[in-house]
């Protein structure tokens, strides 16, 4: 338990995650361009460090970027893990990266004698404070073991799915429900106003059925209120998203919906709504069918 | 209360309503070509009439029929409801029918003196037996309200939901988010399948978060055992879609994903699974990706 742990990418998930790790009792060394971010870590008892000074001390380096290209700077760049890491370092990558990379990465992290693990969480900043995020883990069982003490510092389902890459493509996975579904409520939303329906009163009357899940209870109210401040921003999702399509291309499944899905983010990022909640994928469609989603 | 109904359509759904009816007091006249449930109900204390018989003796009618052609040849046909139908008498139309032609049941029926509910149902077999479906109500106000005991008598949530159309079309939005819910949820798991990853594993890791559905808790433990066992038949499902571009086109709704649906519904119906539960959308990607969402 008395392991050494780097952290790299102390952002809105990755600060509260760090603070966590500190709080079960970890050897912390941190990293990240936000000085103030550092400082909260150190003042909290960590140690800052750079990323080639992890490789040498540190037993496990966790990194929480956001996007592919980050994590691969980090990892495999100049001046990054790889070029100082002893043999037997696991790097934990928790950031929601292209599988494609992910697995490029582990690949190339093998030949140094280093262990990786893909590990995507899911449950925004709220479970990242309280320790109890969904995390969705890829690599060797072995590997998953030596480190679940670390994981279940910051998560509450810690679930190892498949070999690397399988963490980021669950996440993935993760994400086309989760946003298709919000297109799905959309189209009906908007169906159901423009046909002068009480949207409020039907969506009492559906939820409880097959109709029903967290994603129509989470965001009718919002979209109601016309309150759609991120939560999840529709330019990340677009990341995401345009990742799934890199994937399904990669290993051959046709996603039609989720490829219809990409033009609809980019359509919404053309018309000045990346920062957006995704729950305003609605706006999308109001703006076609000229009407609004509103109490009436 | 004591009002006498007729009831015409005693299927599946339309039967069991039917013996709620009598159970709660009502004095019932049926009809149906099945003579086999007319002989149940009757059985049951119910009495066997026409449906002229209907539009005279009746204060209350109430259909629950497979769909439009069916509803408008009851009303609107030869030996019709209309044709006999007593100034006065309630029309409720329980079955799911394009809300096209629910207005234009309504209108006709005006003309009559006839008011009309359309008041089609969520829940299925189960909940019609339990006397807890969830019913969505489009008319005015007074004749809801007068006919408020009947519908309880067969439903848990009641809810009126706009004028007249509105029910029909609430229910249409209701199978837009079902029927996208699994298509979603089939792009996930197929993407998931191909990648490798224990799919089981990770239906548990992301049940609980914002991509949870009734839709998932429902169909994924289907899916894993390969039970596509109707439940929503595809080809009921597809009527209701056909339905759904039908009313959108009506009154001006771009609905891309549903639209694209209605295609991979076709695709299925060619491929000779009509008779399938819409679980059975992941068999069009599965068939695409050329592989088998299954346990490990």
């Amino acid at each position: 338990m008395n392991k050494h742990i780097g952290f790299i990418g102390l952002g809105i998930m990755g600060k509260p995650m760090a603070l966590n790790l500190l709080k079960a009792g970890f050897n912390l060394t941190v990293n990240d361009l936000n000085k103030e971010s550092v400082n909260t870590l150190v003042e909290a008892g960590a140690k800052e460090g750079t990323s080639a000074e992890m490789g040498t001390e540190c037993d496990v380096v966790i990194t929480m970027l956001p996007a592919s290209q980050h994590v691969k700077q980090v990892v495999l760049g100049e001046n990054g893990l790889l070029t100082t890491a002893k043999k037997g370092l696991i790097i934990i990558d928790m950031s929601s990266i292209s599988p494609v990379v992910s697995v490029e990465i582990a690949d190339e992290a093998a030949t140094y004698g280093v262990e990786m693990l893909d590990a995507p969480v899911s449950g925004g900043e709220v479970k990242a404070i309280d320790g109890t995020l969904a995390i969705m883990v890829g690599g060797k069982e072995t590997v998953f073991d030596s480190v679940k003490p670390i994981l279940d510092a910051v998560g509450a389902e810690v679930t190892l799915v498949g070999k690397n890459g399988s963490g980021v493509t669950a996440k993935l996975a993760n994400q086309i429900i989760v946003n298709l579904n919000i297109a799905a409520m959309s189209e009906a939303l908007v169906l159901a106003a423009k046909a002068g329906i009480d949207v409020e009163k039907m969506y009492q009357a559906i939820r409880g059925g097959l109709a029903g899940s967290a994603v129509l209870d989470a965001k009718v109210p919002l979209i109601l209120d016309r309150n759609f401040v991120a939560g999840g921003r529709i330019d990340i999702n677009l990341k995401d998203m345009t990742n799934v399509m890199e994937t399904a291309h990669d290993i051959g499944v046709p996603l039609p919906l989720s490829s219809q899905l990409v033009e609809i983010f980019h359509a919404l990022k053309v018309d000045g709504k990346a920062a957006d909640d995704h729950g305003g994928i609605v706006q999308y469609y109001e703006k076609l069918a000229n009407v609004e989603v509103r109490k009436v």
